[in-house]
């Protein structure tokens, strides 16, 4: 931690921002009005957020929920002076999660656990599978595991994740997640459960995407709450080589052809010959949450600083905000937005989906080509404690279309540290929004989005 | 709070205390090396609520999962050296949660909310019911409404609870869970939700006993989790005077008579003609979380704790450990032990049932009576950072028998400012026990039913 922070400290002595105008040499602006006004009494992104956890709640991409959610959505873009506001529909095949998830631990210590399924998990039906349970500490033993071994048996698959500010423990632990129940059916496992990809204490399983490789049947597949995982830990450490096992109910459905959609709408720029600034983020949300944290929050936070930005005049690029749908099973949103609009080129993208905890550190794919800009939008937010990095922004899961394009990214990176606390679980409620957190979200994205679309340079100079 | 803090250092200066001998004068003993071993390294108390949450988990009283605990502890006891272990069998009607909670606002923001049903609730039926919500922000909201004013309609009864150190928000918040129900049935609802009493913001509804006047048919009750009652409280003010309905599903049901049952067990002393020293917890927990902070903890503390007296040589009375049935759905067990052994004295009477957090405070029923012992009893603790007290002890749920023989009573007071974070909801497992504070409430045990258990003289002299 320490040595980060020196290197940090270093780096913010350094070129690029060495070359560029000192702190003091530039003037209050009107935009930077805008931005402090947004950090000491934003309302519009606390607004977004509390209305559509309130008015809609669970959006599961391409069901009548996420249509809801879209609709609310449409109404509030224009309800707040958006412009060209559209929800862009797209075909999606849609798993839904059933209503039943139970776990129950049958011998040698009866009890049950709690489990949600995870997202593309196959259905066990209502009677349930009931099996042994073969526990493996890790992926890599679960790895290690002889192809064959797993026939007949429910593989539980534990980890040890533990919290990062910048997210990375997601990366370490994730694949327990992501492919864990496909290398158990691929052993012959008929089902997964894991540890929930999750840093808290709390007995709310964190359910997300998993996949199976081509060739391999789904199975059902589900996490169980940490402290259920600590429990049937335990179970193994007493048991002492009894035979442990499990009667499984999980009942997702995969429902067919269903429409979801990308909502989008623009704060019109002085001159929209030029590519347009997109700020993201997603309107779905798992079933079992609120989609507060991940991500009414990003919405609220990038509308918000939109309409911020269009305060202080109107900006001379276009700000165009895409609400995507569908990101959380398989970023179909995202996809679909590509395709529909990769001929129409994106000046910029950012994306805001990582909880609501106040942004820390500010990474682009220009920092080394165009120092110049880069070093303005470090120096332009240091006052809202962002600092400088060298880390090269690769954007946001819903921006598939600048990066299909090569355009211009920018990561404003937000502190994670309790956001795998709440990820995907049934506690991604608007109570654990900070306002005064949320705001400076706010008023970096204003700051930032702002000073964007009012350069007429191009970004990103070509390779 | 700090008006409190400055009463209690002034209280540690007087009266009765400064009439006995000062802590220096008091030579080691056995019993206080035993008491701060305990602190040091107890893992009795720890190993009994590892192991029946683990090996039992839940066990609602009056069920056969209740059975397996007391078969679980009357293993345990035998195991560790207890004498005259039994289960002492008593009926019961039993009530059971039924296996479907749901609360869905169908309009006119249609979502999901967590729930929970109360003891003693009645059931909707599978089908459930549909009716429109009535909102009273407060007990007294509910209490001022006019007879008949909630026919065919369900009540939604919000508080305001915070966190306290002595737990003495329970008392202010409580009657909405204990009476709220048949309160809103009498007035015509056919059902009532109530925000859970509890003071986290977690998606984990609290359950706990309600009951219904006399003459008042039982309705369907339940207890919204807090994030969900927030957001009940938000759709009311943007609904803005639309009806906000709900479909509520619950089915609990009454079995009948079952057998329920009071596990005991002795350390037993030089001369059991004396009245013993009686230790209690309660063995049974709600079905929703696994009976760790309430009360596995406590079990395991008082058992622990005697069989360090133990340690210190046999002690001069016989101490019992009484692990009460039945005492969450309406202290059954301890109304069963009253009735059972009336005519047995009891010298004490002390009760662990607060969780597991540090015990702050030491109050009795004599320390005016006798303050030569309560002064010898606090001093004995001091070292563990126990206060002294004025309160005038009142005992424990499960020590009936010793209020009906009007006999003597401690109550060791632990540290709740987080219990009703967990109090009655799934959360309440292994983790949230902090092992170290686990092991201080061991040390006072001991210290405190070391000293009683070796006193002869009578503790509460006649009034």
């Amino acid at each position: 931690m320490k040595t980060s922070l020196v290197a940090l400290a270093a780096l913010s002595l350094a070129a690029p921002f060495s070359a560029s105008p000192a702190l003091a040499q530039e003037a209050p602006d009107r935009l930077s009005a805008v931005a402090d006004e947004a950090l000491a009494s934003d309302t519009a992104a606390w607004d977004f957020v509390e209305g559509i956890t309130t008015e809609v709640g669970p959006r599961q991409a391409g069901t009548e929920a996420e249509q809801r959610g879209r609709d609310w959505a449409v109404t509030w873009l224009r309800a707040n002076g958006f412009r060209n506001v559209a929800d862009e529909p797209y075909q999606m095949q849609t798993w839904v999660p059933g209503s039943n998830a139970t776990a129950r631990v049958t011998a040698p210590y009866a009890q049950d656990l709690m489990i949600v399924p995870l997202g593309n998990s196959a259905s066990t039906g209502e009677a349930g599978i009931e099996a042994e349970v073969v526990y493996f500490p890790s992926y890599a033993d679960l790895a290690a595991a002889p192809e064959g071994s797993l026939t007949g048996k429910i593989a539980f698959i534990s980890h040890d994740m533990r919290p990062t500010q910048d997210g990375s423990g997601y990366g370490f632990a994730g694949p327990v997640r992501w492919t864990g129940a496909g290398l158990a059916a691929s052993k012959g496992a008929v089902a997964t459960v894991i540890r929930s990809i999750g840093t808290e204490t709390e007995r709310t399983p964190h359910t997300g995407g998993t996949s199976f490789p081509d060739g391999v049947k789904p199975t059902p597949a589900g996490a169980l709450s940490n402290p259920d995982a600590d429990n049937l830990e335990r179970m193994f450490a007493r048991a002492d080589g009894k035979p442990i096992t499990m009667k499984l109910v999980l009942t997702p459905r995969v429902i067919g052809e269903t429409t979801s959609g990308n909502v989008v709408g623009e704060i019109v720029g002085r001159d929209p010959s030029l590519p347009p600034v997109l700020l993201a983020c997603h309107l779905d949300s798992w079933w079992n949450g609120t989609g507060a944290f991940d991500d009414g929050a990003g919405c609220g936070i990038v509308a918000a600083a939109a309409l911020n930005v269009a305060k202080a005049g109107q900006p001379l690029r276009t700000i165009r905000v895409l609400f995507a749908g569908a990101e959380e099973v398989g970023l179909f949103g995202s996809t679909a937005y590509s395709e529909a609009h990769i001929d129409e080129p994106i000046a910029v993208g950012i994306e805001s989906d990582f909880g609501a905890d106040r942004i820390w550190r500010i990474d682009s794919n220009f920092t080394a080509s165009n120092p110049d800009l880069y070093g303005k939008l470090a120096r332009a937010v240091a006052r809202f404690g962002v600092a400088p990095s060298r880390e090269i922004a690769t954007g946001g899961a819903d921006i598939n279309i600048v990066r299909d394009q090569g355009g211009a990214l920018i990561d404003l990176q937000q502190d994670g540290s309790r956001y795998f606390d709440l990820h995907h679980t049934n506690n991604d409620t608007l109570d654990k929004i900070d306002p005064a957190q949320l705001r400076q979200n706010v008023a970096v994205y204003t700051q930032v989005a702002g000073i964007l679309a009012n350069t007429r340079e191009p970004f990103k100079p070509a390779e």
